[in-house]
């Protein structure tokens, strides 16, 4: 078998509109049988891994928080790589616990981390990002979603402020979250591995593809959420495809 | 003389930092001495022609407001051309007055006009419009400038806010100043003359230049203002190329 680890995504690929796909609790014993060792990658950014655990646990898959990473960690993890910079924090309270033991500097840091604040996006908050960017700190955005949809309507999200500040100040902000190579590297460290040597699983080219390829890591696409009702891949960018889930044990003992 | 109305721009072509360029006067007092029309064309989107036309009168200008054309302005002259459709406005109370007459509508309109509203871009204001461009308004911006200089530090302008909405609505705003068509086309609609008859005069070549490339007129660099201390035009967008303002009627003499 050659691949030491697999990272794979979440929704549309182990679970789907509040349900696990067929086969996912079974590949995921089936890894776990065979001492290969996984995370499971989100785009989340205001979910911890400990809630997600908690949700997946309820759905039947027993994943512990650590093998969980969301935007939030992976950005957590990178700035924890930058030794001696600072940051300061425009991100909503239920995901600032993760970012303790980080130095903050509300003067003169080297990052601002922007996340989703909802109706706190006002323009003394933006402003004061702004000055900071001008002072020379860089944009790191958690994630950059143009909208969502709330139940009385689509409503602005993350990515427009993002773009507001990015336009403002000249930068390209780092998004944290798939497809960047920032995100799937740190994934990469937490499971103590070569991209050669991992396989990226995912339902959506754009971003798991997309990120698999931008490290140069393998990537399987499963026929099954956003790619559900297609037979084959389309994007080019799969090294591998499989109808669900339920084929990876069948396509690693192959490798 | 072939010429038949000038299109002046103000700061740095007549105006220089609160004082008159020298020339200036002379040159407006020729073209009316001529009996040949002009406009003058600014970005300015907060002040109004009346407000403008008593500040250049303080400098020994003497112009009527009906001459004055801003971003706002020209706005408010091609919704006039728009029969039948409705505006939301999100623009400052300042020039709330000029779009008088004008057929507003909170609901589903077919505009929304959005100029620097400052400390009132907040999120359920910005989302209000979100959603109304979602439900298929078209964004039309007064101006898409970046930041400004506030005494207390570099400021968030109207355009960061607009590249919110863009990002957001997937939309291209119309923006109704210089160097827009739309703001050139409603200086010809003024004056009644078609951009083949006109001079575009002014010290910016993105704004005043490139405006004039945009309808076909011929254009006029001054090396003041933007473009002091050139001893040519660099931008091979100007038509002509002046030292000043004060050699207007030279030229105009020799067309």
């Amino acid at each position: 078998m050659n691949c030491k680890g697999l990272l794979l995504d979440i929704e549309g690929t182990l679970t789907h509109q509040g349900a696990l796909i067929a086969g996912a609790a079974e590949s995921l014993a089936w890894l776990h049988e065979q001492g290969l060792d996984y995370r499971l990658l989100t785009n989340i950014t205001a979910r911890s891994p400990a809630t997600i655990s908690a949700e997946l646990a309820v759905l039947g898959l027993a994943v512990p928080a650590q093998h969980i990473q969301t935007a939030t960690t992976a950005c957590v993890a990178w700035l924890h790589t930058q030794q001696g910079r600072s940051s300061y924090l425009l991100v909503p309270d239920s995901v600032r616990p993760l970012f303790d033991g980080l130095l903050i500097n509300e003067r003169n840091p080297d990052y601002v981390v922007i996340g989703d604040i909802g109706q706190a996006f006002c323009y003394d908050n933006l402003n004061r990002v702004f000055r900071l960017l001008s002072g020379g700190a860089r944009l790191i955005a958690l994630q950059k979603n143009p909208f969502w949809f709330a139940a009385d309507g689509p409503s602005l999200d993350c990515g427009a402020f993002v773009a507001a500040l990015e336009y403002a100040s000249g930068q390209t902000a780092q998004v944290t979250g798939k497809p960047s190579s920032l995100f799937f590297e740190m994934a990469l460290q937490s499971i103590g591995c070569q991209a050669r040597e991992v396989l990226v699983i995912g339902d959506d080219p754009g971003t798991d593809m997309a990120g698999a390829s931008g490290i140069g890591a393998r990537s399987v696409r499963v026929l099954t959420g956003k790619s559900a009702g297609l037979q084959r891949d389309d994007s080019g960018l799969a090294s591998y495809c499989l109808a669900s889930i339920a084929g990876l044990p069948q396509l690693l003992v192959q490798l």
